[in-house]
């Protein structure tokens, strides 16, 4: 099987890269192939034994698309995007990124498949950025996307399309919902949501970090583990029983901020706690307040996508994943 | 105040330039200079005694949604679209006109609201055809769009990109969701939805219909005159109540094809009923069966949108702007 990874330079690319050339399989299936994209040239699959091409490539150049389906992919796991931050900051360029690129792609695959009945797997990574205040205690399968950010926008809007494509049968689509994304490996960014890892991995690590919210915020989680997960599943399940509703929320942990560094104090004590400063910032809590807190994600847990059941857990991956098993 | 309808040739828009036309005003505000569009060139406004620009465009040329807001209109009503049916069926000029056509106009605002501060009302006349089976007994404000057509995956969109450029402010937005307008004046043509018009229209005028599906078959009405109700409420109204979510799913009657024909039995009688032919359709059927029945639209209710109460008031609206209030 030839799989295509578009975005495989971010942290969910690199981890979904390393988890195929680790096994040389993706789920249950042979990976004989591997093309990597992304705008800066991805590294190369350490220990990979296939066929691998990378590429630096523009994805809102409308060539880039047939270029990349040259080698006709199995799967293409659709992962580029301008963040939340920058496409708020930058209006054209994450129209350009996130829409345009994304059409392209869909486009690009239409045209093969009108030609001679090319039909990949195509899994879209979306986000619960597709989702606004107000909300439900619990945000259901049937509930409205209404975002309020460009890049939930352009996320409801890929979904969209590649809904009506996959029933055109033009691919066959399935966009999934991440939650955010915890913890995050690497350094502190400063993205919105960047405290929700902050808060545990640097104490973890004996570093100091800033909790700029009240610790009564509930949000929805699930480890870089747990995203790869979801992505193989997708990109290699029966899609038979999911019909045309080709967007699911995928599951995670809802818990408050201070479920969170409870959690924290179980796992690596007192000590890590302190280390973790309060310092109230107005801008981050009015972000924060949109976004959703908890969901009822029956139809993927149905559909056999699993996430982590406490906080505890997703420490623990961490610890194991990034810290070689050790604090 | 100036009004432009793009999309002013079309059975609506027709309608909405003649209430423009005899009164001289949408809704309460006086209207000075009309600008109408469509792809073939619409009908002067007969009596309408302020400026008025006719054009035939292509909206799905990029150059023509510029050329149109050079007047600077202070309302927009974008009806343009092709039609379900032939969105089906063309995919191409299907989302050339209805997406590609759509983001072309609200990108000539932003760049006129960028350069200093142009921000008109713009309503969009989105569809019921967002929705897709299964659906609950009523769809609520917060059901998912899931459009089961190109057609409704193009309005799904642009209603998603409306929101996102009103919450920029590149222009003050609405879009409303239109039930299926009945009874429609003119021909029977061969849309699928045809016969909920063609069962009345036909047996109101002595002529015989057909009735493709079981009178069990529900579905949700309003009535040309309330469209144009709540496209010149959606113009003129205070926008400040609604928030973010600039979509607003449209009062209608629900009712049974059964119900439809009492009607028309209390108002014309046995003879119009028995002009009725029912020759049972499999493709109407399998169609009609992913269509949206019943609606709880309450934050249009609330925002003063209002629509026909009955479908005997549906029938009557007929008889009088349509055949000069007489059977």
């Amino acid at each position: 099987m030839h799989v295509q990874i578009i975005g495989a330079a971010g942290m969910i690319g690199r981890k979904l890269v390393g988890a195929i050339s680790r096994t040389g399989k993706l789920g249950e299936r042979a990976v004989t192939a591997l093309t990597l994209a992304d705008a800066i040239k991805p590294d190369a699959p350490a220990g990979f034994s296939g066929d691998v091409s990378i590429k630096a490539v523009d994805i809102a150049d409308p060539a880039t698309a047939g270029q990349l389906l040259a080698g006709r992919p199995d799967v293409i796991v659709h992962l580029a995007a301008i963040v939340s931050g920058e496409a708020e900051q930058d209006f054209d360029k994450g129209y350009r990124i996130n829409l345009d690129g994304t059409r392209y792609l869909f486009d690009a695959v239409r045209e093969l498949s009108q030609a001679d009945g090319y039909c990949p797997r195509l899994v879209f990574a979306s986000s619960i950025a597709v989702f606004g205040a107000p909300f439900p205690d619990k945000i259901d399968d049937t509930f409205l996307p209404a975002p309020l950010t460009s890049y939930g926008t352009q996320k409801a809007i890929g979904e969209l399309l590649l809904q009506d494509y996959s029933r055109r049968g033009f691919f066959d689509g399935l966009a999934i919902r991440l939650p955010t994304i915890c913890i995050r490996p690497g350094l502190p960014n400063k993205a919105a949501s960047g405290f929700f890892s902050g808060i545990l991995r640097e104490p973890l690590a004996g570093k100091q970090a800033v909790l700029p919210v009240p610790d009564t915020v509930r949000h929805w989680h699930a480890s870089p583990r747990a995203a790869v997960g979801f992505l193989t599943h997708a990109a290699t399940m029966d899609l038979g029983p999911v019909g045309h509703r080709r967007v699911l929320n995928m599951p995670g942990v809802s818990a408050t901020v201070a479920e969170q560094i409870e959690a924290l104090r179980n796992i690596a004590g007192d000590k890590a706690v302190a280390l973790i400063r309060r310092e109230p910032d107005p801008d981050i809590m009015r972000i924060v307040a949109g976004w959703p807190q908890d969901f009822a994600p029956e139809r993927a847990i149905e559909l056999g996508f699993r996430a982590e059941t406490s906080f505890e857990e997703i420490i623990r991956i961490h610890i194991e994943d990034e810290m070689g098993g050790r604090l």
